[in-house]
């Protein structure tokens, strides 16, 4: 089968490499509109804007604990031996607020968090008080400003407090709601249509036929996608070219990228490539990565459309190094592969010519690779990190520092 | 105020330790219920059960790649001088099976997941051979069970696959699919009733009189209880105890906890405590942690109500330190606080026989604590982890190791 790319001519035997198929991917831009919404729902949305504070925080100098507003400079002689009585002349509970100016020797009770009166710079806390009716004794010198949180020292009017492309986290949503902001612009949730092809493709069953194949993929892409932030939509395909062309046309019209897994390799019913290749273009179809190597990627009505493949394991990684950072890029994150160099546990070789990821473990800074066949699922979940061996490197003994990328550091959250 | 616990008199001078309120806190338990929901909605959800497989996966001997099943014995003299032409007898693409058996240096095609007819042992790949009419060409010998993925390679009908109390990732999801189950126990979401109490507080706008103060909180807790993996319900309401009450009870009845903010001081209109003292028992007030002293904890209705401060950092400490273990124990979830060594990379002092937790930097192995007041929200987002001192820490030099918590370990997706 041979597939036309941009006007070239290009077989599976023609592989590109990751570092190219990465650059073709990222080349395009698929931005997403944004949505105004209460800023009550945006835990876990994507800011669309840079947000800057409406207000200073506080707004006005307010008491930092229970107690009583005064002078400070009435108390510069008080200590235990030289007492200080000062007339309580006014009580200012939360939610309430005195105007009442203060004149010499004279205190408020005020509540944590209520507004310092005027005349007032400094809070003495209730604890070191002696409170009697109407009076308080001070035997202390109290600083200017002591206990009181000032106006604006949290952040001012006009300060950033938040990026465009930031992951808005409860604080972050906290600090944004104390800046006097109630709605906030984030990114639209991608949605993303999923189709699973194959004619052996079932639903979880246990009985299987022999030439049946239970569809797996379907369930990693909701969670995988799930993962990106982004919402999916799942379709069964069978390995029909006119069937395919019209699930894929109307994904392509009704969503914001597509995926699709099987059929993109060259053997009997593969007809994924053709679809793509009759509804839009396909930009590349073949990357010498192992496991991952059909990875196909197409445009079709100006949506991407990511053809992995059915091998969930090759799925998988073909989703972490190529859909996951694309489905971030679109929602304006700033998400990069994070490697990391660790020792290897035992020796291992790089696939030749092949850009190689291999599940392992990490444990204690040592990385040991899993001995695994391809179609071993269980090698996901009993991993934590890929171990990377791009084309260059061949072999490495034990001991040798190796990138890898843990699990962890592919989400965002 | 005087709060009566568990028969004995406790007020805020006598403060238990940290070690203490949590194990009092521990020492309920407030188990969820579970409920059975379709695989298709199960990322995200936590396992209330213990999985097996419900058969082998495979569950028959498959072609791992597209090429051709054969006998490997026939090919045992095979070479590029000594070739081995086999008919080929069948075709069996994807979703379909031959029952054809294979007599000697008889092959047949086979696509990516097909089931190996009987008689055949192994695969060769379509590229290794040259194929013509009905006949191709090995020119190797070909190793028994060569690109074959064998019934139960991936795993084995009873092999566990999931335990109770696992977060469903991804590749969980696919796994447990695979294993032919199409839906999974799962454990209820948690909901949680806030009640930010308090005459002063708001809405954001950016307009707030000097006596009112934009509820922060509330957009807080919705995250860090999303964090949690459970939803939230937020009240307002006024510090009037009659009103509390009302809500206090209603929000116990609805919801499986309950986390209320402010009034916990021993200040003017501080009621919460004395709300769930008439409508259940308070367990503890008052814990040796700064930020977080006037933490509270309560049961009404059979249900935990943690009672936080009305200050948005001593509310996140108190979330993190107590709430959010409970809230994932609750879950089944076996969560612990991760507690890592780090040189500082400053002088740090405890508060006095407090354990004291401070918003710090984690940067190249070295933390460094914010010097910050206790009203400073923004020290929350500029930070990532909490450096903590434990009572009997008193001071620690530049260099020293001291224990962190990085905020990313709070998190468990």
């Amino acid at each position: 089968m041979v597939i036309k790319v941009q006007g070239a001519l290009m077989s599976l035997n023609s592989l590109i490499s990751v570092k190219k198929a990465t650059e073709r991917i990222e080349s395009l831009k698929f931005p997403l509109k944004s949505q105004n919404i209460p800023l009550e729902t945006a835990y876990g949305r994507i800011s669309a804007e840079n947000i800057c504070a409406l207000l200073d925080a506080p707004p006005f100098d307010r008491a930092a604990m229970d107690g009583y507003a005064l002078r400070s400079m009435d108390t510069v002689q008080s200590s235990p031996k030289n007492p200080l009585y000062l007339d309580v002349v006014d009580d200012i509970g939360a939610g309430e607020s005195s105007n009442l100016k203060l004149n010499q020797n004279q205190a408020v009770r005020i509540s944590t968090g209520a507004p310092i009166p005027p005349g007032a710079d400094a809070v003495i806390m209730k604890e070191k008080v002696e409170e009697s009716d109407f009076q308080i004794k001070v035997t202390e010198g109290v600083t200017i400003h002591q206990d009181v949180a000032l106006k604006g020292e949290d952040f001012h009017r006009g300060d950033a407090l938040l990026s465009e492309g930031q992951l808005l986290n409860p604080n972050q949503i906290a600090l944004v709601a104390s800046a006097g902001i109630n709605q906030v612009k984030v990114v639209k949730k991608p949605a993303i249509g999923i189709i699973n092809t194959g004619n052996e493709l079932i639903e979880p069953t246990i009985n299987p036929k022999p030439n049946m194949i239970i569809n797996s993929n379907k369930y990693a892409l909701i969670g995988l996608v799930g993962e990106c932030l982004a919402r999916s939509y799942q379709y069964l395909c069978k390995d029909d070219l006119e069937d395919l062309k019209k699930q894929l046309k109307q994904a392509a019209k009704s969503y914001d990228a597509v995926i699709t897994t099987g059929g993109t390799a060259i053997s009997k019913g593969d007809v994924v490539l053709e679809a793509v290749q009759e509804l839009g273009e396909v930009l590349f179809h073949g990357v010498s990565i192992k496991p991952g190597k059909p990875l196909g990627f197409g445009i079709v009505d100006g949506k991407p459309v990511f053809m992995l493949s059915g091998y969930p394991v090759a799925a998988a990684v073909q989703f972490d190094f190529f859909v996951r950072p694309s489905l971030f890029r679109m929602q304006g994150i700033d998400f990069r592969m994070k490697f990391q160099e660790f020792e290897v546990g035992s020796e291992v070789k790089s696939a030749k010519d092949k850009f190689t990821v291999m599940r392992a473990c990490l444990d204690d800074e040592i990385v040991y690779p899993l001995r695994t066949k391809a179609g071993i699922n269980k090698s996901i979940t009993n991993s934590n990190c890929y171990l990377i061996l791009d084309e260059d490197t061949g072999k490495l003994n034990k001991g040798e520092m190796c990138p890898v990328i843990k699990y962890e550091d592919l989400r965002i959250c």
